[in-house]
């Protein structure tokens, strides 16, 4: 099977040598030193400010998600949250669940954040903002640019969920003033789905310090203690910890963060260009896509995408990623982040012009 | 290295050959019903009663020991606590965290439970009790079949951490009148670290359905409904669940949980026979203890528990499992549990023969 989803992906072959091997002990010196290189390493690919920390949390992104509403804010807090589709809208359930007051910033699927829209909030009191990087849900790419500006300005914490959006779209804490920001193993990383990463400025590893997080799995205050000593609290998936050391040196001895992201955009790029001709019309405009997935409706009349995906996984071995819930029947997605080459890409091109030609597309 | 650690444990070959290979898209039936016959090998071996379920959770076993306290009891019970050891303590802390009026039953780093301990409590209203099925912090085994019939007697609704019992020691949701039990994937199921999962009666799930959980993360009646069609809320560690299904498959085509734990029993019994002339007594008496995991004290003066840990890893590559705590120094711990040959074991004695010779033990 070719895996175009957007979690889990397909890993490189030096991710799985080391899945093949035993799993080491990790209360150890030695398991702690690559703990430390791995927080390093994903704060200078966040572009983190001096000083920042890493969550290494065994969970899926939505742990952390939820991890950061519990850490990073109380029901003193005043949040904006973007709900643009399924992820934002997680956002809003979360703050709901803890007891943090919010304001929706409720946008139509796939729809861009603009300036106009956010400065509607301008000394509205907020103390925080969540959003994704990227709507997984749509593809769409929120211009970070814009909301780190807003935040800056008006003196806000900025949560960021760029679980998918990490590597293959640009992030950077420092230049988009962002206090906190989440990533996966399983989305460009391209590592076993069991972890999730968050990186915390000083002023969001304050907040955890401060606040009483009725939780001891996600007491982060907890894991930045035993972080020091480059250990969690319980124990985490080690191996895909090592992978992910691997992984980060690999990126890192590869022209880094900014190659990382070259590579993603001209993949998604080179995919783009390739379907013009289809009946296929993406769902969030060029200028607003994520690199790291495209979702896509069929323009012809009758044409079921749910039905596309499960045709294109029985008969062609490939996994195109379905849309879960109201646009399950219109919108399917590829994902472009994983070990993927053009060859996989044309291969999933010939069978988008074979179900033309079959009348199914 | 050869690992004597209570996890992560060595893998068998048929688990590391998965590891290799790609991990499959998860939202589809083929995944589904890989899940269900995971259910129901799961609920065949902890033996439970018809109608049980299984939470099937990506985190460590902390978070299923949390998950459970939050979704079976509510500040309306009563709780006991075994508090027996580093585990036990866990429970406590968790009961304080969730607001879950409690009674610890505090006892010696490996003293058993026993029925003049357990009569104390007869009719004192309590609704709940916690605990381990074998404290790994000291290798204490509790007599579960006592612990059931006051439960049962009582009218208590019993939750049990197996975490690392299950497949060494005996469990029995229906001879131990078991609510509720956890294991983890990197214990005796000697899978990699990243999930924990959890056998629920149909008490238990009355319990999380009819509680008001204030967890995204952790809310069981979430887990319970999306596992009807075979499925998690959130994406789990894929690689690891598909591991599962192929251990879970070679126990039950090779003699069952029967079998599975008598191969435990022997093991641990040959490692016990081996060291009879070392100077190290073993901390609980052997018909308390499980076959998990030995914890010894080096019994010559001066002979720190916690360097001979340091000694062996670096100058014989073998990892043994050191305690934390109080007893760091006094006591370390030898794993049964993983894929260990008799091979690998009588390599350990080796080991302990020459430090004897080295004068170091």
């Amino acid at each position: 099977m070719i895996n175009f989803t957007v979690g889990p992906v397909q890993m490189d072959q030096e991710t799985r040598n080391i899945a093949a091997e035993q799993i080491p002990y990790f209360r150890t010196p030695e398991f702690s030193a690559i703990m430390k290189e791995n927080e390093g390493l994903l704060c200078k690919f966040f572009d983190a400010p001096s000083g920042a920390r890493v969550i290494f949390m065994t969970g899926s992104g939505t742990a952390s998600m939820e991890g950061g509403i519990m850490n990073f804010f109380t029901s003193q807090d005043k949040v904006l949250v973007v709900n643009g589709g399924s992820f934002g809208h997680r956002f809003v359930e979360l703050c709901q669940i803890h007891d943090v007051p919010f304001t929706e910033i409720k946008l139509e699927l796939g729809q861009p954040i603009t300036k106009e829209t956010l400065s509607k909030f301008d000394n509205g009191g907020y103390t925080g903002m969540v959003l994704q990087l990227c709507e997984t849900s749509s593809g769409v790419l929120f211009d970070m640019n814009l909301v780190g500006d807003f935040c800056k300005r008006n003196g806000i914490f900025l949560f960021v969920d760029a679980v998918s959006g990490f590597l293959a779209d640009k992030v950077s804490m420092k230049e988009m003033h962002i206090n906190a920001v989440i990533t996966g193993s399983q989305k460009a990383l391209s590592l076993p789905p069991s972890m999730s990463f968050s990186v915390l400025d000083e002023a969001a590893q304050k907040r955890c310090f401060e606040n009483n997080v009725k939780s001891m799995y996600f007491n982060y205050a907890d894991y930045l203690k035993n972080g020091e000593r480059g250990q969690t609290p319980f124990t985490p998936a080690v191996g895909t910890l090592l992978q992910l050391n691997e992984k980060l040196r690999r990126i890192d001895s590869n022209g880094g963060i900014i190659a990382a992201n070259e590579e993603a955009r001209k993949r998604a790029e080179y995919f783009r260009s390739r379907i013009a001709h289809l009946p296929l019309k993406m769902f969030v405009s060029s200028e607003h896509a994520s690199n790291c997935v495209t979702a896509l409706s069929p323009t012809k009349i009758g044409v079921n995408a749910h039905k596309i995906f499960e045709i294109i996984k029985d008969e062609y071995g490939i996994w195109i990623c379905p849309n879960a819930g109201d646009l399950a029947e219109k919108v399917f997605r590829v994902g472009h982040i994983g070990s993927i080459s053009k060859e996989e890409i044309d291969k999933l091109i010939d069978v988008f012009d074979d179900l033309v030609k079959r009348e199914l597309l």
